[in-house]
Order: structure tokens, then C-alpha cells, then sequence
């Protein structure tokens, strides 16, 4: 290949102690755990983080968020997502090699948020080595069919490449990113999560407050349609008395609301992608 | 024993890499964690999978069900199932050797659809030998006290005819499979279980509707009480438009009602248990 | 050191193949799965048993009543329980070695029945050195940034000492014990907690019963406010008919009042932290 021009890259291959598994299979079936028997007879040895299995049904933004702020803690390793309404239609089955990780999934942008925050694809593959499936192929369960078979004999030190036709990582579905702008003294953002908490997690990063000015102890004035609210900006929810309402920055680094020993989601009716505006308070 | 005539078995000895744990202990509480504690202690390099902690309280034909339809896709191993409304009285507590693996539970059926999806036994014991359990027994908590300690103690390499008195196979509780039946071109059956997404799980296979000519792309006329409505019949439920429903071949090979992006159990009004009869439509 | 008089403990060092974890982070979010990663990331070899992630959020006796009672059936390793809603203020974050255990958690109560259960701590440390954390240290998240990472260098081999500051063990946040006494012939209590199936745990242990000649198979008179009620004393809820209320010993060694077959707690209306007396019937 000397002289060619071309990159080279040589081929990924990897052993992996660690495979990460976030589905919305739910607990109450077997489901999670038949895919966990399909890993182990593969890899016997291979430990299985659980990251949830309560993605609500099909909600593809939901698990590639959960997906994107968990996979920084976790070791390096294989990394299978699986909120796939699309199962068994054309939609495409895909192995992402990023930062020294691999994800699997389905190419319905639930692994995007992921890649980005790994610094993007370093290769990608369409998963179309049916050798590594399991047989039969249901066509409602490439979790345990086709999605962890694979995860797992590439944990196992089968070659990324041996997986599928190599795709551009251009080509592969992406999320669009949750809407968060700063301007003219406003940083505009969504909901993204409600946590079991009922605390209220932004599209607005605490860098998007420090540029307005926003600093620990300041306060905060919070727009949603016609309801405005101030709150102070602490640096935790417990720092307030308890029903009280604070902002903090969230241990993914994002803007938060919370009541601390309360509800914030509930007490102040702000659902999963609604719109809002955050300011400094005129001191 | 040459020369007796008789069949003459080897004692089961072995030693499991791998355990998988079924009950109606939920996740509220510490009742799983502790039997995990139990079985570490007494094989500490044991792997637990475990299947499902959430089969609704005593219901043992949910438990059965889910036991035998995840079972196929576990390791060779010892694998604990208990939903045991009974626990204390005097049913039996039993382990069943069958197709390599070992089966731990109470004697009330919860263990029978697995077991005859293994082939059946090859031998059965009633635990009666306290030398594996845990004591004090807690009358109420065999989970953690008979079934996990003997279990472990197997998969450590204990003689399965160690656990307690040989009985016959043909003794053992079975609990009534599902009413299923082909006959004069209708196959009847019965609602099986309903999944996290609302499918609805008939006990109706794929082959059974192979005898009656229902193939992928042709339609079938669904049948209960007074209830009648017509599905096409597709390879995957994301094969229909949302909100469409679809008969399709689940995971586990049985045929399954499902309403794409939507609930069928809900929206068909079709509960567990529910007697439904499948015809080819007229074309 | 020798002729000074005082005792002298030689430094606590161990390794410990078992962690268990308790929290309040439920299992909808990543919260569980960042910290699994976070330990392994640390102590590859290590296995997790989680107790539970259930606890209400916030609720620190429910959480230091569940670890008090699982704990005695875990392998001998360190336990961390995070149900801490004054995280990111002035409770400090602790670790406690006791019986060969060492506990991890916010000092507020949450460790010390647990604590009490094995005998008392043998030694105390505030986690004030941040070369065991993990950074930067989110102020509502120690849990994965703290308490985990402490815990497992501690599992994987580093002094317990090395933690931080010797704090004197009485000076440890200890819950009131739940209310419970024997006088007059009669035992008062409280309810303690409601499981999954309704049954409903005082906090009147079975030699407390003892006490009082209330014997399996004897009746005794349970009155709640100005409620009354006679129950049998049996040795497990299944020795009643579906329906009918009886008092047991559950499997942590208090009575319990069950419904077989039912939900107790909802039948008598007997919440968490109601006041129960209970005396022998009148024969």
C-alpha cells in the first residue's frame, strides 16, 4: 500500500472485558436476559454493564441521551443500543468503531449522540455477516439475534471489519442535536430529560450560563411560553431549603431545575422538549 | 449392575459457569440481593443472569412461561425459578436435571414448560438434604435458604443425588399447557402473555398457521367471543403503518398481535388467558 | 508504639472480590450504570451485587432498613448505600469499617443499622482525599464521582485509611432505632415496611413474641389506633386460605402480617410508620 497516498488504516481488532446494554425491553419479560445468555455463550468471560432497559418504548432521543452521558464513565468496550421501532424493516444494522469503543445498534441515530461525544466515527459497518447471527433470525429481536451475537464476538476478539461492508461514517442517521443557542444576553434551549427525581435537565450547558454572565450565587430568570420564574443558580439542590426551586448544573454538565425534596418537572410543568429561555436576573 | 437389565445412569456431577434466577421478589426490596449474597458466598466465581424479578405475584404460569422462552438462549448452567405462593406448606422443593442443565424450584409447574422444552428429565430430586441450605430456614424465603444455597452448591460441583431423595419424573407437577388446536381449517388458542410494547402473545405457532395456509402477505380473520376483525399477516410489526395492526411470528415462534408504535393488548381488548380462534381470510 | 498503653490497630488493608450498592437512583436514568463503570474502570476483577436502586428518593430509613437486612447475607466486602439528599452540603462522606466490612455513604444514618448489625465500627474515616476520586466532582452526583471510586480502590487493595481523616465512630450519624418494646404483656411497635406483596413488617421481633407466650399456632390481638383485630400466629402466610390475614416471622426475624394471597398493608390499612400493639388473645 506504500505509496499509494491513501490512509491506511489498520484493521481494528480488540479483545473487550466490558459490553455497556441499554434496550427498551423493559424488566418484565426475558428479554434483556436472553440477550445476556446469548453474550455469555459467546464470551463467557465478558462482563455485562446494564446501562437501562427502561428506554420508554421507541423513543430513539431518550436512549441515545442516556446512551451519551453514561458511556464517558464506563471502560472501554463494546457498546450495544437498541431502541429500534424500525426492527426488521430496511432501516440498517451498523457496528461504529469511535474512540477506541464499538457501538451497535440500529442506524436510527440512537448511537449519534454517542459518536459525537466520542470525538465521531473512525469507521462504520452495515452488519451483513450473517455468520456471526444467530439462526434463526427473528425479524422483531435483532437484539438477541444479530445485535449482541455480534457485539460479542467482536468483544471476543473477531475483527471489526469481518462484521459487514464497510459505510461512510458520513452516511450513517443522526440525531439532531437538541436546540441550545446563546444570544443577545438569552440562552434559548429545550427539556431533555426528566430524571427520577422530577429534576429537569436542559439543552443549556453550564459554558452557555458562564457566557451570559451566569455564575454560582447569581440568579436566574427562566421564560417557558407566557410563565417566567426567577431562581437562584447554586451549586446543588440541597443547597436550598427543602420545596424551594434552584438552578444547578447537572452531573452531565448541563443546566438543571430541581425542588429540592420535590418535583420540579411536576410543580413547574415543563415536559421532555419544552421550549425555554434562560437570562440573568436584573440584580 | 451388569447384567441387571436395567438402565444404569452415571451420577450427574458437573460444574456451571453460570446461573440464571426467576422469581416474583421484585426490585424493591433486598429479597434478590440476597440470595445473589448466598450464592457468591458459596460459589464465588458464579455467573448470575438473572431473568426476571417482576412475574406478577404467584403467578406461576407467567413464570413458567417466561422460564421456557428464555431458557433456549442461556448457558448450560443451574437455573433458579421461584414463584411460589405455596412456600412453607407442604409442597415439594425439587431439582430437575434435563438436557445438561439443572432446574431449581418449588414443585407447582413453575419449572414444567422448561423442563419439556429440554426433552424432559432425566432425573428429579426433592431437597431434603439440610447440609446445602442455609440456616435458620426462613419459612417464607426459600429463595434464599434451600433454592439459591443447593443451587449454588451444584453449580460449585456438588452430586446433583446429593441434593436430596430421588423421585420419579413422572411425578412432578406440570401445569396444563395452553389450549392449542388446529381442526376443520381454524387454529384455536389462547392470549399467552403481553409484552412491555402490548404485543399480544397467542398460543398459536407458526406452524400451526402454516397448516391452514397462512403464509407472510396473506390475511387472517381473528376471533373473540363475539369479536372479529381482520390482520394482514407480515415477517415484523414495523411492517404496517403506525397504528396499524399486524399479525407477525414473534421472537419465540409464536404468532403475535401487535399495533405498530401503539399497544394491541390495550386498543384489541384481548387480556391474558382470552380464547381466540385464527382463520385464513376468504380472498 | 509499645509500653504507650493504647490500643493499637494495625492498618486496615484488604482486598475484596464484592461490592454491593444501594441508592435511590432508580433505573430509568444511566445514574446506576456510570457508577458500575466507574468501578470497573478501577477494579476490573470486581463484582457488583445491587441491592437495590429502588429506594424512595430520599427516604434514608427505608434505605438503611433494606442494607441492615441484606447485608448479613453478603460475601464479606464493601457495601456503598447512597440515598443522600443533602448531597453537595456540609454531611460529610464517610467510610466505616466493621466486622470486616467496610461501608461507604453520606454520614446521615444511612449505614448505621448496618453498621449495628455487625457489631459496631471498629473504625471511621471522612473521605477527604481527592487522589481516590473521580474529577472534576459533580456536587449532586457523589455517588459516582465519591463514593464509588473510593470504594473500589478500597476493594481493590488500597488502605481504608488512605480514605481520609480518623473520625470517632461515635460521632457518626446513627438513626433513632424504629420504636419497639415489651411491657405489660403487650408489644408495641411500629410498621416497619410494606413489600412487594403487601406484607406488612413490625418492628416486634419473634422472641419479643416469645416473650409474651405468643407461640406459633396461638392467636394475638393486633391494635392499631382504635382499631382491633385477632390474627393466628403461623409459621408462613400460605398456612392460611387465600384471603385471610395471618402473622408470621418473616425471613429477617420480625412479624409480619400477611393476607395470603393479598395485599395486607391495603387490606388493614397499615402504613409505614403506623403504631402497633400486640398481645396474646384471651384462650
Amino acid at each position: 500500500m506504500r505509496g499509494t497516498g491513501k490512509a491506511v488504516r489498520s484493521p481494528f481488532v480488540a479483545t473487550f472485558d466490558c459490553l455497556s446494554f441499554l434496550t427498551d425491553y423493559g424488566l418484565d419479560d426475558g428479554f434483556v436476559a436472553a440477550c445476556h445468555g446469548v453474550a455469555a455463550r459467546i464470551a463467557p468471560g465478558l462482563r455485562v454493564i446494564d446501562i437501562t432497559h427502561l428506554v420508554p418504548p421507541g423513543d430513539v432521543r431518550r436512549g441515545a441521551a442516556v446512551l451519551a452521558q453514561t458511556l464517558p464513565y464506563l471502560p472501554v468496550g463494546v457498546h450495544v443500543a437498541v431502541v429500534d421501532p424500525g426492527v426488521g424493516t430496511t432501516r440498517r444494522a451498523i457496528a461504529v468503531q469511535a474512540g477506541g469503543h464499538v457501538l451497535v445498534g440500529p442506524d436510527n441515530g440512537v448511537l449519534s449522540w454517542a459518536v459525537t461525544s466520542l470525538g465521531g466515527a473512525d469507521a462504520a459497518y452495515q452488519l451483513t455477516n450473517g455468520e456471526l447471527w444467530l439462526h434463526p433470525v427473528s425479524q422483531t429481536f435483532h437484539g438477541r439475534d444479530i445485535f449482541m451475537p455480534v457485539a460479542a464476538h467482536v468483544a471476543a476478539g473477531t475483527e471489526l471489519a469481518a462484521a459487514g461492508t464497510a459505510v461512510d461514517p458520513a452516511d450513517l442517521v443522526t440525531l439532531p442535536a437538541p436546540t441550545s443557542r446563546v444570544h443577545d444576553g438569552v440562552a434559548e434551549g429545550e427539556v431533555m430529560s426528566i430524571d427520577r427525581f422530577g429534576n429537569v435537565q436542559l439543552s443549556v450547558t453550564a459554558s452557555d450560563a458562564d457566557q451570559l454572565g451566569i455564575g454560582f450565587g447569581s440568579s436566574l430568570v427562566v421564560r417557558c411560553g407566557r410563565r417566567q420564574f426567577t431562581v437562584p443558580y447554586l451549586e446543588t439542590f440541597a443547597a436550598v431549603a427543602p420545596g424551594e426551586t434552584v438552578a444547578f448544573t447537572d452531573s452531565a454538565g448541563f443546566l438543571s431545575l430541581a425542588v429540592n425534596a420535590g418535583d420540579a418537572a411536576q410543580q413547574l410543568g415543563l415536559p421532555p422538549g419544552a421550549h425555554v429561555k434562560l437570562s440573568p436576573a436584573s440584580s
